[in-house]
């Protein structure tokens, strides 16, 4: 029997439970596999990973965590004895979890060495987010795939991948000089309205293409947050390429009640039919940047 | 006399420095101008704004202000009788200065309604960061030109942009859903570099053009902090549109020695003369993405 791949929190499984072995994980789909340490493939995404110390390379800070990908070990010594490769259906699920933003639960083994390893059995670490994926050597001198993994859980105890990432990018930089920002937020909402359009820009069709897939933003018409006060929402949301979602938001083009595009832009917003936008966020774009 | 702009914080005029009148902000540059409340044009930038009650709009939250635009009001009664313009000095160098990354004075006078206000003269608030600029029709009925500013001083006491930014758009909803980030940080070196290239990309030679100005990326080579710990140096930098920006990140495309364009670009990096790039960063991109 093979059970179906469930992501994100499974019910009454909570932050911190803690497993006597692999196999006791397995039926309620928490992680499937019992031979490996990722559960997951290249057209699904990845579920769930096991740190198990079988990794030289791995480091673990707790919220961030870089993960050393599946492969190339040797199954009696654990020594790194080849590549690793992408292709990997571990490998694979982790670069889909990432390019989808899909929740990936971390379980730390007591073979995993770091402050926050269990002595004995299996615990759960809670929710993560696959944040950057790169190959390097390892310490053993071949190829490693490599994930830097930070919580995205729902503890509020915890660091948020933003402040995280603050950590990371601004302790001692941030009050030197002036920066911009730009914030991009993918939501469940914003992927759907990307499959729904093949990743495909509404306006000039464009697709970015990435070794771990197709890639595009989603836009939000009326922006959210003070003081506009825009909603997360289908109607209120359109799939751009990164290039139209600057010029978006920035006011080069905004769009008609008819879809029509004005400003530097000429021609129709592409829509498909299950697509409605609300006409209400259109006028607002417009009345922002002055084209009513 | 025509005193020159100057950005950034004065010398001697600490965050909290009190001045009787506008007159006394004149001598130092730190507020040039005794008609206006902004000091600034649409060529250099605006380096300081007072908020004196002039417009019923203005909104003022501490480290967050959503300021309204100078024009169109009745120099005698104050009240808006026409619609404001974008072109008008003032507004031009707020958007100038937003596009920058230009760091803004903010000063409160008593006349200003807030609780961060003094009750007689004015007060200098810090440096604020202007991240957002729309137009809507204002209280009187007529347009008024909007910007969001944030605190962005040395003040470690008070909020930075990216807190500020995360209160905002994360508040409620960042622990309910997998979300992906990307932000982007402009540095000073990176302004350098983008304007060695006029703002275009040196893979596609595309310009984002925008209403207040042209629009470009500084990317980082081998990236900054953990685990790659990249420089925010020239040699590690370069300037590309956003897609090509993703596409680089994403490892779709890499640089070789040569400048040669490997994976699903072909042809050449465009390179300025003035500008040397550092081959082991390009090396270690190569390596992160499996072109080596």
């Amino acid at each position: 029997m093979t059970r179906k791949i469930v992501f994100g929190e499974i019910p009454e499984i909570e932050e911190g439970s803690w497993f006597e072995g692999r196999k006791e994980m397995m039926p309620s789909s928490f992680h499937r596999n019992w031979g490996s340490g990722i559960d997951g493939n290249g057209k699904e995404g990845t579920a769930a990973i096991v740190l198990s110390g079988g990794y030289e390379d791995d480091q673990d800070l707790g919220d961030v965590i870089i993960y050393t990908g599946a492969g190339g070990n040797d199954t009696n010594s654990g020594k790194q004895v080849e590549d690793q490769q992408w292709e990997n259906r571990g490998n694979a699920g982790l670069l889909k979890s990432m390019n989808e933003g899909l929740p990936v639960r971390v379980i730390r083994g007591f073979k995993h060495k770091s402050d926050f390893s269990p002595t004995s059995g299996y615990l759960y670490a809670g929710l993560y987010s696959v944040v950057d994926a790169w190959e390097e050597k390892g310490k053993s001198g071949f190829r490693i795939c490599r994930f830097k993994l930070e919580y995205s859980g729902n503890n509020n105890l915890r660091k948020t991948p933003e402040e995280i990432e603050l950590d990371y990018n601004t302790k001692e930089k941030k009050r030197k000089e002036g920066i911009i920002l730009r914030i991009i937020r993918d939501s469940k909402i914003s992927n759907e309205i990307k499959n729904l359009y093949n990743y495909e820009c509404q306006v000039c069709k464009t697709t970015i293409l990435t070794k771990s897939g197709r890639y595009a933003e989603g836009a939000h018409i009326r922006p959210l947050g003070n003081p506009h006060e825009g909603d997360d929402n289908s109607n209120n949301l359109i799939c751009l390429c990164p290039n139209h979602h600057v010029m978006f938001d920035k006011g080069s083009f905004s769009i008609q009640k008819d879809l029509k595009l004005i400003g530097c832009e000429s021609g129709f917003l592409f829509i498909h039919p299950k697509h409605n936008l609300n006409v209400l966020n259109l006028e607002y774009h417009r009345i922002c940047h002055g084209y009513n």
